[in-house]
């Protein structure tokens, strides 16, 4: 079987997937234009049009990571060929300790503290107790529901949203546009782990941030197109002074994807008081089981065992 | 039975304490001097010698927090006046949630992102996995124990020490003074959880910081006396340009308490780019967690059932 891995660091990556499938000829997209013709499988991570283009038999694609909307939307993507997502591989985990570690920022006001010291202003505010502070979470796949589950089992709260109707211990599930509302209605921190699809394209607009209770703050390590841009730095300005230290209708938020990455340089989040800006790290997957996992989708690709492949009309 | 409460917001205390305590008369300190001579209990934190030396026929003391340096060290304070000091009321999960904010703060890399986002530079830090992240907790009294377990909980090694042999479960232990460096030799991310005694005083010096690993970071929400200041603020500095953006073999530090308290504006550690300090605020006491308890020790001192009291020898 022949495998052409493309990724940061994909000389890593294409040993290590070598140690664990000897029988694979594992190349990178370094390798002559010949070779990469020939690859029947490739591992990718947002391959360039060229480079999905190039193998003349491909018979599988596995996406080095959860999201596939830049795959799905590639224009040089094969019909008909199947693609294997990287499931959750502990990946879940770091996301939700970037979210608690979000939550804390705001219910415990390290924003403001840290503001304060910038002036040298030692002043305490009286701690929101957790069972006091709703948090949502939009988008209840394998990540949402274990996230949701971590910041239910520190205390909190946790309403959980998705399209359809789902049931988890711990967490009060809502679902359909009405849910959502009523999840909007009541949080203190919203979280978005949503994927990327025309359904949820700035799903987080000025309605739905209009909706929130003043004071909210929103933490999205999911996917930058899922909230408008626009909406979300007005809904930070009303109310707040020049200096920004005066807060907003929301008050704060954590942002690790961007609907250009990385943030341009002209964006206004970059210096935005309220903003805190992290560069796409929320979720990185763990090599070693993400490479277990490529291994086993090849094998399985190789051996036509049935798969849980991609659906590219649902985009997930 | 008379009780003068004194502390912040003494008012909204004497209301809800009366309302605990019908048989009491509770006053504050605005009561008149005659009054005031007249209160056979105290329920104080950091009261002035003056008020303390006011009471002729005091029976019992009940400190409103669980650190009693500042009562003990009080000149007035009177011999043979039995003290009780108010036990974790969910202070210890307060203070717990604000250790693992921080141990998140430098294991996740935050410290290094908002540095990052004021010069607007986007760029990934390889997450170091949790297991790979052995945090010390120094102090294992009812509030280290409670923040080490949690932070066990989390996934994370944690190495305890205390002055003597403990056992606790999910929890390396270490005591006595070689055990301290065992500590000091392998952690990440170092913990304060002491009272502030003679032993304790300025545990972390410049010896103690040396031992730590290069890059480790301080999280001190228990008392400033505990870490020797300019010892910090060299660990902080090796290696550091004027920037502030190479760091120090320390790596950064969360402090919450400080020896002179509001941090006095000429303090360094204000407007240090790799200390964080928050306004004293890691544990409040939960008022109505608290009020439960003056009432129940109100209670057993006036009817002299045994009760576990400070031993001012021990400083605790």
């Amino acid at each position: 079987m022949k495998v052409l891995v493309h990724i940061d660091d994909a000389e890593q990556w294409r040993a290590a997937l070598s140690a664990r499938l000897p029988e694979a000829e594992v190349i990178t997209s370094n390798a002559s234009l010949e070779a990469r013709r020939e690859a029947e499988y490739l591992a990718v991570w947002k391959p360039s049009a060229r480079l999905l283009g190039e193998p003349t038999r491909l018979k599988g694609i596995v996406n080095l990571g959860a999201g596939v909307d830049a795959l799905l939307s590639n224009p040089a993507l094969p019909r008909d060929v199947p693609i294997v997502k990287l499931r959750d591989a502990g990946m879940a985990e770091l996301i939700g300790d970037y979210v608690r570690y979000g939550i804390l920022h705001f219910q415990r006001d390290f924003d403001r503290y840290r503001r304060q010291q910038a002036r040298e202003e030692w002043r305490e505010h009286a701690v929101i107790d957790k069972v006091d502070w709703p948090v949502g979470v939009l988008g209840l796949g394998a990540i949402g529901a274990k996230v949701a589950a971590m910041v239910a089992a520190d205390g909190f709260p946790v309403h959980g949203w998705s399209r359809s109707p789902k049931s988890l211990d711990g967490v009060t599930c809502h679902h359909g546009d009405e849910g959502l509302d009523e999840v909007l209605d009541r949080v203190m921190t919203l979280v978005l782990l949503l994927p990327d699809t025309r359904a949820t394209r700035h799903i987080i607009d000025a309605n739905a941030l209009a909706r929130l209770p003043a004071g909210a703050s929103l933490i999205n390590p999911g996917r930058g197109t899922l909230v408008d841009e626009a909406a979300l730095l007005e809904a930070l300005a009303q109310g707040s002074d020049q200096s920004g230290e005066t807060e907003g209708r929301l008050r704060g938020a954590l942002l690790d994807a961007f609907p250009e990455e990385p943030l341009p340089a002209a964006s206004p989040l970059w210096s935005h008081p309220r903003v805190w800006v992290t560069p796409h790290m929320a979720g990185p997957t763990p090599l070693g089981a993400a490479l277990d996992q490529v291994a086993e989708a090849l094998r399985a690709l190789e051996a036509g065992e049935p798969l849980d492949t991609v659906d590219p009309e649902a985009g997930y």
